[in-house]
């Protein structure tokens, strides 16, 4: 069984290794790739792409795990690294060998032509470019979905890939528990006077704000000599394999929040693979366990840390002589509340924390319905309007405001929206841990000191990589399993004070 | 027949894909990387590498080309892109086959440990801490030479890797041929009164300097939709596939040359590159036929036109303007003969037109010397230092100005120095016939017109991509094979000229 393991990790440690090319030509295509470049990186991409999935669905790995499955269940611990490699693997192989070759040249294709079909739909508010696109997509979904057959819930397949072992009924459970308060508390504070943000608008010159960007993410922990930062269009972090994240951000000059914020979140997302040990690099236990949790780091940094008072109690000194001319006669509490504002809006990624999770249920029910069938594609505008205005209270002016602003749908990612929703509740989870375990933590915030957030991360969560299952990882680090409480507790209080409600 | 010459050809595209991410990981490596990510960077590229030896050496290939070789030879016409794509991939496969798995890795492990300790050695100017590493070098090349025996020279297989079907003898013969002259011109010019390039070292200041790169690069027909520009230590040219050409770059502000001529240097490589059509992409037929003509095509646009008098014509009174503080006052001549300083001197990179090539002839021999085992590693620094003294007439104050000044030896790039002499002779071999065909060119220099130019090159060179062999497509272009005299008549002329010889 020695050399069975053994031939799997290097059947693994291949895999990984092309995975990380994948992940460098992807970074390229975002950064510097030449416009003409676009065709050949597809090319490539797409022949890596089919590579790792020959291997990974390979007679020679689904033999391997027909004899190393039993084994393990008889002979290893369940908490063993290999007992859990061997379960990750299988749980990967039992996922990817259900989808035919012909089914992923599809998506790859479906994936170009729609997203370049999104994007002119989305510059010219033409709805009727990309639907098309979405009728396409919602069928590949639908046949993906089937191929999992039985199943309690079409969406579960969907889900699963983003989120191990997440269900469709979970989800609604966690988010049903959560709504009404949200709600609740976002009607409260429309009653009181608008907060003026207009601070935020003001001039912050670009090298500046990428200097104090880089201070901030040093502060935080981020380790430049493993990993690095440039500037795109859309932001993301990625993760070119051990020693090597990379950061990417956009500078507004006459908006604060983008680079700020977005740098913030960027860094959370690259501190969590960092934190992953040099061993479970080219592992079945490298990287992060699922995007809730990816994003419970991201908005962990950005949010509970980077909206928070103590935060500013430290760093506004600093950013006021940074920008003297914007914020040198500004009071740090106006600016606090600045950035933390709370009006409803029509932008998903502009939203605030109170309303944010609302976009993300918007969503998760919109792709529901369509996987169901209870919702058409070609009702689509209407029905996100529609609900829109029940949720947030406004209407889309348009449908590039509305139905078309994410990128996800024209890139075949459904089932993904709702891990935006979870990791916010899980990064509140954890700060509820944390603050239990280190009460001295705003203290330490205070002093720009995040070195025991870090360290308390780095043991609980990062150190991990994707040995646990996600709902796994959280039961462990907090005793229960995904849960909204925590989030919405949270929002009641820093608001109610901001808001004095 | 058509049937095994499509998989084939599938072969040939998957292997160009999984080269073309590898050219990627290769150029970030050297641009943007972080030092983190070295270990990891060099796992990934073996691997891909390995993917790329195992297809080219596959028993299918193998049996694909037993049926299509003697196929092409009996039923195709030896100038269609059949047979040519069916004949360079029996080449390949002929050479790949011979070299055994255990070798290739034993190679990236040593190019690895090997570049390290050449990079502290020639720091510290530390030969020992090289050496050893250069006797496992002899050995590994020795050892490859003896896979394909039999041989009329063992240095006949390493020369073969980097230049198709180039000989040793011919080789010796061609250098033979114009040594004395270049000797000769050299000594007679060394009885000159020197010229003073002072002017070259003034202050020539960074964004200028870049802004006036990318004017000359786009003026010679560099596509910036299709390739960019980087800045690194060492600069290189870079082909990551159709459509995606990059070029990279260092700056001296207190040097005018290393940007400029770099820059006009790498930008000849990059025109190779992009005037391959698409058509070639993935199939045995992209790419350059050799580095000999790759360097052709550099050191013509570098030097027969960058270093010569239409083109500062054009391009000094603009020169003045961006650089009035340095330039304002000074004459064309004087920048001009300043350029085309004749000087032998210690580095190879920094050399003249006149004696570049005898840094190479140094070169060569000692390689020679090396696999035919009648020069010892132990006594490189002395043999290198008593024939510098020789051929160039100095004595190299130290070995990291001596035998350690080069990257090549360390990454196992033996047979490979001979290519950049051996480009220097193709450009003036081009040039005799690109200005007999159009006796306007100078006249189109001089009005910064470089379309007729690069039109010919793009006909006669570029269009072909790697269907001819190197030696072959001179013939077809000049009439001969690689030959020396052009170069010498060119060398003679021109210095001539600024000498007054």
């Amino acid at each position: 069984m020695k050399e069975k393991l053994d031939r799997l990790n290097a059947i693994i440690a291949e895999i990984s290794d092309i995975g990380d090319a994948m992940a460098l030509l992807g970074w390229d295509q975002e950064t510097y790739m030449p416009t003409g470049g676009a065709e050949t990186r597809g090319q490539v991409s797409a022949t890596l792409g089919r590579l790792v999935h020959e291997r990974a669905t390979s007679d020679e790995v689904g033999k391997l795990l027909e004899a190393l499955v039993p084994w393990s269940q008889s002979e290893l611990k369940e908490d063993s690294d290999e007992f859990r490699i061997i379960k990750n693997t299988k749980r990967g192989y039992d996922q990817q060998v259900k989808i035919p070759a012909a089914m992923i040249e599809e998506r790859a294709k479906l994936q170009a032509a729609g997203n370049i079909a999104w994007r002119e739909a989305r510059q010219n508010d033409d709805w009727a470019k990309f639907e098309p696109y979405m009728d396409k997509w919602v069928d590949f979904v639908k046949r993906t979905a089937d191929l999992f057959k039985p199943y309690d819930h079409p969406y579960d397949v969907l889900l699963d890939f983003f989120e191990p072992n997440m269900k469709t009924a979970d989800v609604k459970v966690i988010f049903d528990g959560i709504r009404p308060s949200q709600v609740e508390l976002i009607d409260a504070i429309s009653k009181k006077p608008e907060v003026d943000d207009s601070v935020l608008h003001l001039h912050y010159d670009r090298a500046t704000q990428l200097k104090m960007g880089e201070e901030v993410s040093k502060a935080f922990g981020f380790d430049y000599n493993r990993g690095r930062q440039d500037e795109v269009h859309h932001p993301f972090a990625s993760n070119l394999g051990y020693g090597d994240q990379r950061i990417t951000y956009r500078v507004d000059e006459n908006f604060f929040n983008p680079y700020f914020f977005g740098n913030a979140h960027e860094t959370g997302h690259a501190l969590y693979e960092q934190g992953v040990p040099k061993e479970k690099h080219r592992t079945a236990l490298y990287g992060a366990t699922s995007l809730a949790i990816h994003e419970s780091q991201s908005r962990l940094w950005e949010n509970l840390v980077g909206r928070s008072k103590p935060f500013w109690e430290w760093y506004f000194p600093t950013l006021q002589k940074q920008f003297p001319a914007a914020l040198g006669n500004v009071k740090m509490d106006t600016f606090y509340r600045a950035i933390n504002k709370v009006k409803p809006s029509l932008i998903r990624v502009e939203a605030d924390e109170a309303t944010y999770n609302l976009h993300i249920m918007l969503r998760l029910e919109i792709e529901i319905g369509l996987v169901e069938g209870s919702i058409s594609v070609k009702d689509l505008p209407e029905v996100w309007n529609t609900r829109f205005k029940e949720y947030l209270g406004i209407t889309p002016p348009n449908n590039a405001q509305g139905v078309l602003q994410d990128v996800h749908w024209s890139f075949g990612l459904y089932g993904y929206f709702a891990t935006y929703a979870l990791g916010n509740l899980v990064s509140a989870q954890l700060w509820e841990k944390i603050t239990q375990a280190n009460p001295n933590l705003p203290d330490q915030i205070r002093k720009g000191d995040f070195s025991h957030l870090l360290g308390w991360l780095r043991e609980n969560i990062h150190v991990h990589g994707s040995k646990y299952e996600p709902q796994e990882l959280v039961q462990r680090v907090t005793g229960t399993k995904i849960d909204g409480a925590p989030y919405v507790k949270y929002l009641q209080t820093k608001f109610g004070e901001i808001y004095g409600l």
